[in-house]
């Protein structure tokens, strides 16, 4: 028998399709193509999927839609999310409600999953020029009967005689355009040859560019840096979010998704491939002049390439125009666990104590066994996984920072969906990964979003007044020189988080614990409690500033979440310094797109790292991309990624037998001069020596 | 504007189906899936895929068919095939009648390809144990918090231990099956070992056995060796013809079709890869016991392998059960032709002179590239090619018979559907290759057809009387015991063909020169002029002994094309010896299925080949089969192959400037007792005598 589907219509993007009856709205929602943010991937926690499912008929799409038509209401996983009021409007938890019938769902703006605003631009970095993909242009002499040598062993011996390139090998789909491409160019080919061994591509005539991309898989963003192999230049950058974060915010959200749904791994993976793909052309495309600027010139000579790769403008200027065939070379640096979803290896293991990833070293895979679009002989380069939960991406800022050159000893932190930490020097490295939780992000905090319009960035709160200033994403003024309707706010993004707990702290609205100050508070609107969850929260931007018809408030609750991420991260460069026998670290270096909005001043505020001079803390933007990219340019760079996935030591944070400890007291915020001293005028008096340092009792429940 | 189509049946099998109006009837047959006989693959030369269009309301089809639904007869092409009569019935060339209206087709029964009988069987020949393949199994400690290291690296850290291996790679379909095998039989894994260096396969517990297959693709046949690689045992062999035959019988036709048919080239390697996958399907179908014998014995304990491999009997006696999975490693052997078509190489070059391949060194092809259902991690092994005409069959013949590494010098002989010929010893070797034609092979011939039931293949003619007694394929007695009837009797295979000739010419039918001897045949009714084509002709079969309603006739001009072919060996070995600077030959081998039929007398009697003691002529039956499986079971015998590709020296015999000469002297049978010593005897003295030697004018033509 078939299976039983129903009619699902979502608002207001009006996407409509038949679902398998009992699916919740969020699998719904997949299949439909509307995304939906699910946070928590599921696991019916975040609260984030909350819609309205619409009463009545609609005309328009002859449907009768009910409240009936899901399954009922589960007091204990919804009543956290929404209030008695909004139920009665419909509203429900996407992924608790199971369709029994026919349904219009309303999905309101803060449920919706809008496009992020991902700042990946590439970085000056010095990188030997080495890469793994060589250019050489050779003219044979035609066979006859004195010499019928085949045409492979034609190409072979030219290339000894010409280049000393000996023990040269092909696959089979390079070696099907070889007596098509000698024939072609009167015997003249340009061959790329990969790693000194392998030629991945012939091509007729002299041809002098080749082309890379290395590609930064983040959990939630992707970011690729299309690379001329021949001069180092890189031609443009191009990035999108994740398409999995549909399945889930965080790596473990992920994992649970493959364990959890038959055929998720797959999923998981073909819609990544697919996103690299679309990372791709969008990368080339960008080297498309615009159509109407062409006039191909016809009979041109002396083109160095294919023609159809080289049109020429009227003036006679020579445009770039590259290919997905021309892309000869693909690096990609990701966590452990994108890296195994990606190649549509088990991740089961690497989110299971003692977390083994599947493998450590480096992998050359061709790039048509991943389905991915480029030169189909071409190998894409997978950066190695030092361990469970710090996988090429760390290896990557490892290549683009070199700590391990260096004298100074640096303390690296990356701040993603994960947190991940180096510390050392030329003598010694250690790395570890620390769970700060999406809160860092911005998710699972009452109004967290992504870094996306409408997401409040920069906060000031008056030390005396406790009266609040900001700015969001998309609009470029502060509130204070804005009329309340143009600010749209809607939520509070990553960069943004860090500077409310620091201005919290600062201005004295929380404590050093951490808990809201409710004598300096009694007489300010904006600290009140919640009239349904009965927690104390604070007013950043009232109603009437916002797009969403709501005040949107940090609570008691959100700052614990951000003082166990931040208490995580110190917890952890603490630990990593113990373990090296160091009191102070030389250099701090933050990466990320974290890192390059955070304020380096609010940072040290908030105590995310142990104390060091703001002169020597940097941001370092996108390190892992670049890292990336230097293992793209220049192949001893890959050698040396395996060395550091293999030499860096892997500190299991949670096994370290302090480290509940530390973590407890590091949630505080810093108060201490003598650990802080740099933290002196930046922070009143008052607020820096509330008390004596003690820990933090984690109060705090899901 | 969608294609228009035509409905076309075939009878007596029935087949139909729509077709693009205006293909011709051979093209409609291979759309619809009927086989008819088309050896020179549309060049509308050969003329045996003569058919009748039926005239007149078919019921049964509801169909109006006509002569005049197909276009015009041409009288320059048909007329030489079909005369007048059977014209007026509605007999066409099938490569000419284009389909204009439906029509319904009766293709005759010597229009038919027929199912040939593949004579293919595994001969007994020394090979050292050294596959490719090799299995180690191993226990590895699981993953603690002490020792974390990732399944790869916890696996080759396990195998370098106990079997001192270092340096192995895997492809990522491995990789990902790698997790999940360690953790099904408490991480203990039997890995596949590709040249010591790649891991192919990865099993969860002890396996102890792996397979392999070897094929030899020939221009007509195809065979395969399903081998143990641990035992090195011939499990099964299967064999099937080549379906690339429906596009022409030989080589050239072949690469006709390819430089005439746009896709045609991968029409026709897609045709083989289905064709091998069968003959693999094939292969392991024999180990599978029947069904109904088997029972699965539950929770059975100490298998050694996975549940699925192994189904135990009743009694509990362990049955093989091999699937497509198990077959670890395939070699293959084929002429340049084939090897280009079946890995879509462009074969045209192979065609031009100076006839360059596209490649001479062998190649390790994954599977998967090529679309081989065996494991998809394994590597097909495809034999290097020596030259345009003479491939990596000749090659294994030279691994099978090692005439390298002989004092003896050897004459080799491979009459396939082209002649391949070898000649030397441990210190020098050569090869060639004559056009033979397919004649050998019973094509071209009036009644020439491939080596399935019908054929005649042994004949005798009384020396006094000119009668003639012979035997069919398909029928254990000879006509002189037989009833008319019984004999079934449709054309003339390979091997029959030169009985024939050595018949006619030993009983004084035809003259040394193969013209039909006038004087001695005045009375003999066998012996006739046609009536249509006014050439003579010599009955082998009469009417009523056919199955086709005919006499079964040899022909002047059949006699003209067998003297062509085998004076075209007989000049290359001749050309070859002086090459050498030597007279006379140890030993003769003759290789192919022709080899293992063929009555080595006859075959002296012919002038074949150079003469040679009757004792020194074998039959080594298929060596190109046997040499490839020695590269299945010793890999050294891989390098071995490349050595002998570039280090046989091969003679382009059309450019020997006395070629032509010693050719058309070769084409009379022999007759001088100073250069075939070993006739005397066994062909009378007054045919051997006959008169001077001299060449023989090509008096033919097409």
């Amino acid at each position: 028998m078939a299976q039983e589907t129903v009619n699902v219509i979502f608002q207001p993007s009006g996407r409509r399709g038949k679902v398998p009856k009992g699916c919740n709205i969020i699998e719904a929602s997949r299949l439909i193509g509307v995304d939906i943010e699910a946070l928590c991937g599921e696991k019916k926690v975040c609260g984030k999927c909350i819609v309205r499912v619409e009463e009545g008929h609609f005309e328009k799409y002859n449907i009768q839609s009910s409240m009936d038509h899901v399954t009922p209401w589960q007091e204990e996983l919804e009543a956290k999310f929404i209030n008695a009021e909004d139920r009665e409007k419909g509203f429900r938890l996407g992924c608790v409600a199971n369709i029994e019938e026919d349904i219009l769902v309303f999905v309101p703006e803060e449920s919706r999953a809008g496009k992020q605003v991902v700042s990946k631009a590439a970085r000056d970095i010095n990188i030997d020029f080495d890469p793994a993909i060589k250019l050489y242009t050779i003219k044979l002499k035609k066979p006859d009967f004195e010499d019928k040598v085949g045409d492979w062993e034609r190409l072979c011996n030219g290339l000894t005689r010409e280049y000393g390139l000996t023990g040269l090998t092909l696959d089979i789909l390079t070696l099907r355009t070889l007596p098509g491409a000698l024939r072609a160019k009167d015997w003249v080919v340009t061959v790329s040859v990969w790693n000194d061994k392998e030629v991945i591509r012939i091509q007729p005539g002299k041809v002098k560019h080749a082309y890379g991309i290395a590609i930064d898989v983040g959990t939630t963003t992707c970011a690729g840096y299309l690379c001329d192999l021949t001069t180092m230049e890189v031609i443009s950058t191009s990035s999108l979010m994740n398409p999995q974060c549909k399945y889930g915010e965080d790596v473990m959200a992920r994992i649970t998704f493959h364990m959890t749904t038959p055929g998720g791994l797959k999923r998981m993976s073909d819609d990544i491939i697919e996103g690299i793909n679309s990372l791709i052309k969008k990368a080339i495309a960008q080297t498309h002049p615009e159509k109407k600027k062409i006039r191909k010139k016809k009979g041109q000579e002396g083109s160095d390439g294919p023609d159809e790769y080289r049109e020429i403008i009227e003036e006679g200027a020579e445009y770039l125009r590259i290919n997905k065939e021309d892309i000869e070379d693909v690096t990609i640096g990701f966590n452990t666990a994108m890296h195994h979803i990606l190649l549509g290896l088990d991740p089961e293991p690497v989110g299971l104590a003692p977390f083994p990833p599947v493998i450590h070293h480096s992998l050359d895979i061709k790039a048509r066994d991943l389905c991915i679009d480029i030169n189909p002989s071409s190998y894409i380069f997978a950066m190695p996984n030092e361990a469970g939960f710090v996988g090429g991406d760390n290896v990557g800022v490892l290549l683009a920072e070199e700590p391990y050159k260096s004298d100074e000893i640096q303390l690296i932190i990356d701040i993603g969906t994960n947190g991940e930490l180096i510390l050392g020097n030329r003598h010694k490295l250690y790395s570890s990964s620390c769970a700060t939780g999406p809160a860092m992000e911005g998710a699972q905090l009452a109004f967290g979003m992504r870094a996306a319009p409408g997401a409040i960035e920069r906060i000031e709160i008056d030390p005396e007044t406790q009266d609040v200033d900001y700015r969001v994403i998309g609009h470029d003024k502060s509130r204070k020189f804005s009329k309340p309707e143009d600010m749209k706010a809607k939520g509070i993004c990553g960069s943004g988080i860090l500077d409310v707990l620091a201005e919290l702290y600062r201005s004295g609205v929380i404590t050093k614990t951490g808990v809201f100050n409710k004598k300096a508070l009694k007489q300010n609107p904006r600290f009140r409690k919640n009239p349904d969850t009965r927690q104390p929260e604070f007013v950043l931007a009232w109603k009437e500033d916002s797009s969403i018809g709501k005040d949107i408030v940090i609570t008691q609750k959100d700052v614990r979440q951000i003082q166990l991420a931040k208490g995580a991260l110190y917890a952890g460069c603490k630990l990593m310094m113990k373990r090296m026998g160091i009191k102070k670290v030389d250099t701090v270096k933050i990466a990320g797109a974290f890192g390059t909005h955070v304020d380096r001043e609010k940072a040290l505020i908030m105590g995310l790292f142990p104390d060091c001079e703001i002169e020597k803390i940097h941001g370092v933007g996108n390190a892992a991309g670049d890292g990336c990219r230097a293992a793209l340019l220049n192949r001893k760079k890959r050698d040396e990624a395996n060395w550091c996935a293999r030499n860096v030591q892997y500190l299991e944070l949670t096994v370290e037998p302090t480290f509940e400890h530390d973590f407890m007291e590091a949630m505080q915020m810093p108060h201490m001069t003598d650990e802080f001293p740099h933290l002196e005028g930046v922070v009143p008096d008052h607020v820096l020596h509330q008390g004596p340092k003690g820990p933090v009792k984690p109060e705090v429940k899901n």
